[in-house]
């Protein structure tokens, strides 16, 4: 037989922009989505598990005109059809929502886990394949679908970790702005730099630039919104940004808008009325079901400790049609430099109105929130309730390669009592070896049986973790007085190596 | 502006052989791999999560020389680089074993839960993207690994629901085989049909020819065996089936290695050290593994009520170097045809040598069991152990908008209680649809409040599935003593939903 020529050996890379997930980065996400589909269950909210592939068509965006058309996906032909990789869970919902909406009851609350791609220039914690965490409502027009989303949202929170008072749900409405954007636009016709009136503009343009500003007012504060609005800003580096070019008036729409939050919600939608009211119609009904969302929080108890309607919030408005949310983290984190500074959004969502359209060409009305998973377990890992880490295994060394049954015996009995426990598989020779790979597992006890123990019907424990403190920091007494390693007999085995985990709990 | 050409709406269609997973259909397969997690967590193994994504080269088997390199899996390109879905588990678990393997600890155990997807034509039954949920130890030579996986995968079954007599783990060794192969090899050549003799013919042939053979034991019993191994057979429509052209001394040596299980695995034993005893090395060694594993699970109390040596296991022999082991399932399903069937395998596994070495040269022992995923929720099924169902929340109707926030109390109240609930939110105008809805959503209880019952502080309890049980067969008498429809104050309201709902478990 011809010999084949030598193949290089392949690399053992994780791709590019992926990530793997060992141990308690598995579980613990695991654990904390289990705790939040809780939640959305007891609120009526059904699973939904669409598969990792749709169509391009189905997906939107993305035209199958050319030969690769994955601009920002990963997309295959596939029989001549151009498949896709999801990159997020609304897109699904919305197939399935139009595919199934004879069989689905409406109002459809339903939730979802899982993974997306996104086929973007990996960079540093930017993944292309990262988990979210959407809960939807389709087909409920009323803002008690959006305030639900909301005290479930709080709820959710505090199931997974976060306790009351150390985040907050505010809460905005498209349509305040709206408004906002309507009695400006009704004002006299501002003009721009160029000589440009704004009539020759298009209206979309003008709202883009406000919606862009507003976004900017956490980072800039009042003055800064109020100069970007207007004739422009010099930032701190000196370089001058262009303003919108709006006249002084507009610009005290919009700024009393984006600061109308006050120390109460009643306080609060009556600065909004103060900007809306009797000049836009469409604005003083986003006023109003501001309202109705606080009272019917209100009325469950969730008041403005955990829930506040704060017209500040601007991520998302240009996207959503009616209210938007947003869940906020209000303590303190460190960040890379050592500055403090608070830990921000987890969590995002709105009503949107043309999720089934595309597909159906009916108007639906949907509402949903999506989480951030990767940042919520970031949040949980900074408060300290989640630790990266989990129990090792009791490890049941091998003296005697011949008795393997008896080891793998004493194990048995372990896991019987649901300690989590494993027999050394390696080679046994070098009992050091042994005791590395333990501590390595971060094992609590080992258990050490020779022939002399085995003939004497008994076991040694060994204490791994009083074992390692010592190492670290006993005095000789204490060394003396807390023997790490003890005698116990075969029969007692579980009953002793359960008194030593528990010692450390 | 110029008006676009409008787009044809796209279709809402589930891609080609994948699938939507609804409600019950999620949380049991999730309830599952839970359950399943907890066995494998007790045993030592640690959860590992790769990404959907490997680079093909790591895959492996898929050339990226041709434009779209997709035989089998789905790959696309980027950057240059050809990547792939994973279409199994182990794939992704040898690269890992390469890239860190510095890092993790030695011998490695790790349990995976997640979809795989194949690029396949999809047909009935057979989907393109599927779970796969496999543990394997990596590094551990001996066969108290293979062991240890045959206990786990008794305890798997157990944990989920099977219960023991209804499954049998059934194990066999691929070295037997191999000595059984080498005896006949070294046995007079017989000479086939066409006049070759067997040395002409490369051995790696008669090898496959002898796999294939044994592999239909199951359908074609002794006699069907002993033709296809000798000079043919005709099947029941008359077909003649070639034979692999044995002689009849090394047909005798086949079929007493496949017909070797007897009533004991001491005397399955013993008849398989009859077929190699002295004849071949590492037939006897596979013998003396078989034995040494039979040992290892009576000591830990695992017998041949659950795991027994049976050397008509043939499937994966081709592939596996060593032991491997079959979990079936022992009761009896009714098939689509009506007729009574076992159910049959729903994992299997093996030992395998070659994991680590296309990518660092070094070979490195494995051993692991895949469960199949959708076989076992089908089995789970079949015994009656889940329902694909669950419970539907309480609904709380709308009988008077204006209190949207009293009903949304209501279902706050019952939720904090723990009590699946919610407020319907749909349009409230026809009560008859909020009760359509409720039965869609096989809701236990309706509440129902009015402006009467407001002010006279009660609510009305409707009893949905008593209702729908009265419905179907009940006598007048029974409809009057047992009213489906109760008034309750509203202050009790959670006391006696709770009550109704447990007078239905």
């Amino acid at each position: 037989m011809a010999k084949q020529k030598k193949q290089p050996r392949p690399k053992a890379e994780t791709p590019k922009g992926f990530r793997d997930y060992f141990g308690a980065e598995v579980t613990e996400r695991q654990e904390m989505l289990r705790q939040i589909a809780e939640v959305y269950d007891r609120y009526g909210f059904d699973p939904l598990e669409t598969s990792a592939v749709e169509t391009v068509e189905a997906l939107g965006k993305f035209l199958p005109d050319v030969d690769r058309p994955n601009a920002g996906v990963f997309a295959f032909e596939d029989d001549g059809t151009w498949m896709a990789l999801r990159y997020d869970m609304t897109a699904p919902l919305a197939r399935v929502a139009a595919q199934f909406r004879n069989e689905l009851p409406s109002p459809y609350r339903r939730y979802t886990m899982g993974p997306v791609w996104r086929n973007e220039k990996p960079g540093p914690g930017r993944f292309r394949q990262f988990y979210q965490c959407d809960a939807d409502t389709v087909g409920a027009p009323s803002v008690a679908a959006d305030a639900e989303i909301c005290a479930m949202l709080a709820d959710t929170l505090e199931a997974v970790g976060i306790p009351r008072g150390d985040y907050i749900v505010r809460v905005n409405n498209r349509k305040v702005l709206n408004g906002v954007l309507e009695i400006i636009g009704d004002l006299e016709q501002p003009s721009f730099a160029d000589g440009a009136t704004w009539a020759e503009i298009h209206d979309r343009d003008v709202e883009d630039a406000v919606l862009r500003t507003a976004d900017k007012f956490d980072k800039v504060g009042v003055e800064g919104v109020r100069q970007l609005l207007g004739e422009g800003r010099r930032d701190a580096s000196g370089a001058f940004i262009e303003g919108v070019g709006l006249a002084p008036y507009q610009i005290d729409a919009v700024v009393s808008f984006l600061t109308a939050r006050d120390s109460t919600n009643e306080r609060t939608i009556a600065n909004l009325n103060e900007v809306v009211s009797g000049s836009s119609e469409v604005g003083m009904e986003g006023v109003r079901e501001l309202e109705q969302i606080a009272n019917l929080l209100a009325a469950q108890g969730y008041g403005p400790d955990r829930i506040v309607i704060d017209p500040s919030v601007v991520r998302g408005l240009g996207y959503y049609t009616g209210p938007v949310y947003e869940a906020e983290l209000t303590f303190e984190i460190t960040d890379e430099k050592g500055r403090p500074r608070q830990f921000g959004s987890v969590a995002g969502g709105g009503r949107y109105d043309d999720l089934v359209k595309r597909f159906t060409g009916q108007e639906v009305p949907a509402t949903g929130v999506s989480i951030g998973v990767d940042r919520l377990l970031a949040a949980l890992r900074a408060k300290g309730r989640i630790h990266g880490t989990r129990q090792g295994p009791v490890i049941v060394t091998v003296m005697d390669r011949d008795r393997m049954a008896d080891y793998q015996a004493m194990a048995s009995d372990l896991r019987a009592a649901g300690i989590r426990a494993e027999v050394y598989l390696g080679n046994p020779k070098n009992f050091g070896n042994q005791l590395k790979y333990a501590d390595k597992r971060e094992s609590p006890v080992a258990v050490i049986q020779g022939s002399d123990e085995a003939a004497r019907g008994v076991v040694q424990l060994k204490d791994l973790i009083l074992g390692a403190k010592l190492a670290q920091d006993a005095t000789l007494e204490e060394w003396k007085s807390q023997p790490a390693q003890t005698e116990v007999s075969r029969a007692d085995l579980v009953q002793h190596v359960r008194a030593m985990m528990e010692r450390h709990q």
